[in-house]
């Protein structure tokens, strides 16, 4: 009989890289602190269609298609779920790195902004974790997303210092609180954890200090 | 006049993902820990059509084509140079994150083994590099790309412990040592520092130590 399970925290990814998916440091330093604080990790994300496909190198949208599993599996190195497989009895917290996939392939904040809807899965995933009083946690752009789904409570959030976004996101309902990169804003309420990382970064450096806190903190409130 | 210039370390990528690219978990953990360590980076990747390309969830090829440069650019967040841009006299040390992409665009060892060549500018900016007495760092099965570039030197490398590729790199005529995750094999004379990442593992958070050493070691050679 296994008397200590180790606890389980989720990654939900949105693709492979900052522009049209996961913001890919976002998403490795999660992983490498969540592996240093001896959690399983999770990795999942939607069985869909990429919204669009940038060129990285010169920023321009490219005629082709990409799979927003497949490519997370990039980052999952192959271990990963198909979001519609995980229910919140599967984990004991989530987290969303940020990455303009949060908020164009988990939700269409990027394009409508308060008038777009969430990704069905997420919102089902994203309450569930909160009626189960799981820890969620967001960085970057990801808690625009996690603001869209759960606007109904009202949820404190950072996302930085971006002045559109914030209004963005207070015209829903939304409380905002303004963070410096190495901070996080804690809802404690409802349970949510957030970072502004390469909203304001500069540099990688910067980011995983915001992000280790966001880790420790979600782990605490396991 | 800048009296106090900073240290430049090229980072040499490969695609992006561990079965047609460079391994995203040690391409990332080598920024962050030369970013800590306050010394500019300089990411580059040649800029050719990837091998081939592989879906990361199902390991299946796919019928579609990709550039090195523009999928190493997810990576480096769009700030990239192509590889036959960049001399020695750029740089102050070089390192190449693993993943097949070190074997697979970079040089053909992946399929060829011994027998493969190695891309031409990877090989260049090697030779340059050693030439001028600047170290060079490689990770994971990257060391086998740089064993066949400067073979006639008969570098001493680590690829940690699979038996095939420590006998293919012996048949060219370098020197292989056995390292653990944590540890990094180092060559004096030629000035090259090694470490067995994902050749070892199992996990993020081993790969790290390693990454993290050979950082140190790099810095402290230039």
């Amino acid at each position: 009989m296994e008397v200590f399970m180790k606890k389980k925290v989720g990654v939900l990814l949105s693709g492979c890289g900052v522009f049209d998916g996961s913001e890919i440091h976002e998403a490795v330093l999660t992983l490498l602190f969540l592996n240093r604080r001896g959690v399983e990790i999770v990795c999942m994300a939607p069985d869909i269609t990429q919204m669009h496909v940038i060129n990285h190198l010169t920023q321009e949208e490219l005629k082709e298609t990409r799979n927003v599993l497949a490519e997370s599996a990039r980052i999952a190195r192959g271990e990963i779920k198909s979001l519609s497989d995980v229910n919140s009895s599967d984990l004991d917290a989530l987290i969303i790195p940020g990455g303009f996939g949060a908020a164009k392939n988990l939700s269409e904040f990027a394009f409508k902004g308060p008038e777009g809807s969430v990704n069905p899965d997420v919102k089902r995933l994203l309450d569930e974790m909160l009626s189960d009083g799981k820890p969620i946690g967001a960085l970057c752009i990801a808690p625009a997303t996690v603001g869209m789904a759960l606007k109904d409570r009202h949820p404190k959030l950072t996302v930085g210092i971006h002045e559109e976004t914030i209004q963005a996101l207070e015209s829903m309902g939304v409380k905002h609180e303004i963070c410096s990169v190495a901070e996080v804003a804690v809802d404690e309420k409802n349970r949510i954890v957030t970072t502004p990382a390469y909203m304001i970064g500069p540099e990688i450096k910067d980011v995983a200090q915001g992000i280790e806190k966001l880790v420790d903190k979600i782990i605490s409130l396991m």
